[in-house]
């Protein structure tokens, strides 16, 4: 990779790639230019350190290039905005391949794409393992930024998107097992439900956050901003097939996976009562005056993540 | 650093801290909210990395940060741009003392501060050692971006800021000198001339770039993206009295630090040859037909880092 330097690397990243509208001015500048139409920009920043956030036994470069870039993607959605480009700050030993690096770039690239956002610019330096950075712009097309803090009490509390698959994933891996590949997979690469974000804004959510530490943990945050109570109903949660297999190999109850499991990046949003919820969206609990969150009615305290958000 | 947590210490780095009017919605959410009354948004990314890019016995965490706003910062007005917000992916080991994240974030805020932008998010996770990725937003108040690619035969070639200053502290302090203190200094934290960047793209600048890799070095590519040939002329770059000292100590030519020596982040513009140049703006070279940078008339081959960009 060294003998590229690090101006061939970049023109190696970015050739033949096609931007979308947006880019008003792409890659090989000292910056670049977004079109931004909202005359507001909704920005976003994650970091993922090899060893800590992945492991390249466990994931290839393009699963974890696709990894970084959802991530982000799903903190702009979570607001209602519309993602338009994304950056990518890449650390690598010297002796990484070239292969690695496109693969990881192909990734992004890929993620991007899905929502129509181009890669626009990003910087390559060495470092003592793989370290990606990046950021988001997204737009809000004219609507208010959906908050953690709009819920209010009679709101209905509704979810789109898996939970509980990526943390089922961990374990797996965790303990050398393979199977079932759809639940490895979902620790590999999530797959958040990103146009339910900005569907949601439309249709009048009140509140909204992406779920990476775990739905009670996320939904504690929401409650928390917004100065309310929260009930989660888990006869609303059905646990998937896979997840039931993956429970019975290891021993474990998948509803731990479903309450307290991250990194799957669902949205948990709340929406006035009368609101008809757009498909992909599911009523999962209610809102209501306090503060806190309540599985069934009861304070929640069987799950790591948990006890710390919750008051009576 | 730890026993915080991550909300726990993010609530602490953002705690206090007053945002400008751009922010529309700052830190505590899944993304924020900048203003672009431009409806367009510059946005550049740049990644620094202990042991890299800088030794935490060479440089206080207060220095890293202000240098990893400072690098970023660069390179938004470079294209003429003015700051809006930063943003601030941090790894660190786990037993980072909390006053090092604190500093750390002190020397960011107070760059963003000095250009009138906020830190409107970030990202901190565990990593083996310091890394620090920032990206900045700006704004173009209706001008046209200044890209590297617009230098026309005729032009004039002018600099604004320090260039050599940094390379000739690095040499210092290899060689384990603290003297001059203004020359080490200029290593560990640079002093871009923010303002110059906007200010040339007010009265014409026709292209300009960010010297982040040394003079000759990138007004070789602003010259190449333009198509057109570079003179730079060295009697209009005078030796700093600092640097005449740093050179007699070190027994090396200062010339070589002012031609070739990187991350001063001093920018260089090119203009229509009647401009009035602005205070902090100097001539030091004029733009012609053909291609590649000469120095003197002659293509200089003597300087790292120069040879490559050079056609005759």
């Amino acid at each position: 990779m060294t003998s590229l330097g690090e101006f061939g690397l970049i023109a190696r990243l970015i050739r033949g790639r096609i931007q979308p509208a947006s880019t008003l001015l792409g890659p090989g500048d000292d910056a670049a230019v977004v079109a931004a139409p909202d005359s507001r920009v909704v920005v976003s920043t994650d970091m993922l350190v090899e060893g800590v956030h992945f492991r390249l036994d466990w994931s290839s470069p393009e699963q974890v290039g696709r990894k970084a870039a959802a991530v982000n993607i799903a903190d702009v959605v979570a607001m209602g905005a519309m993602p338009t480009a994304l950056l990518i700050g890449l650390g690598c030993p010297p002796d990484t391949s070239l292969a690695t690096v496109e693969e990881l770039t192909e990734g992004l690239w890929a993620e991007a794409g899905s929502v129509g956002a181009g890669v626009v610019g990003g910087d390559v330096v060495s470092a003592p393992q793989i370290v990606v950075s990046v950021t988001v712009l997204a737009d809000l097309g004219g609507r208010a930024p959906v908050t953690r803090a709009g819920a209010r009490p009679g709101d209905v509390l509704a979810l789109a998107g898996r939970v509980g698959w990526a943390a089922a994933g961990l374990d797996l891996l965790a303990k050398g097992l393979g199977t079932p590949p759809e639940v490895v997979g979902a620790q590999q690469v999530p797959c958040p439900p990103y146009l339910a974000g900005p569907a949601a804004a439309l249709v009048g959510a009140t509140a909204m956050i992406d779920i990476s530490d775990g739905l009670l943990a996320d939904v504690g945050h929401l409650a928390r901003s917004s100065g309310v109570a929260v009930d989660v109903r888990s006869a609303a949660l059905v646990v998937p097939a896979p997840l039931r297999e993956a429970a019975v190999a290891l021993g474990l109850d998948p509803m731990r996976w479903l309450l307290t499991g991250g990194e799957d990046h669902a949205l948990a949003a709340t929406f006035p009562a009368d609101t008809a919820l757009l498909t992909g969206w599911t009523r999962i609990g209610v809102v209501r005056e306090g503060t806190g969150v309540y599985l069934d009615g009861q304070v929640h305290d069987g799950a790591a993540g948990w006890d710390h958000f919750a008051s009576a």
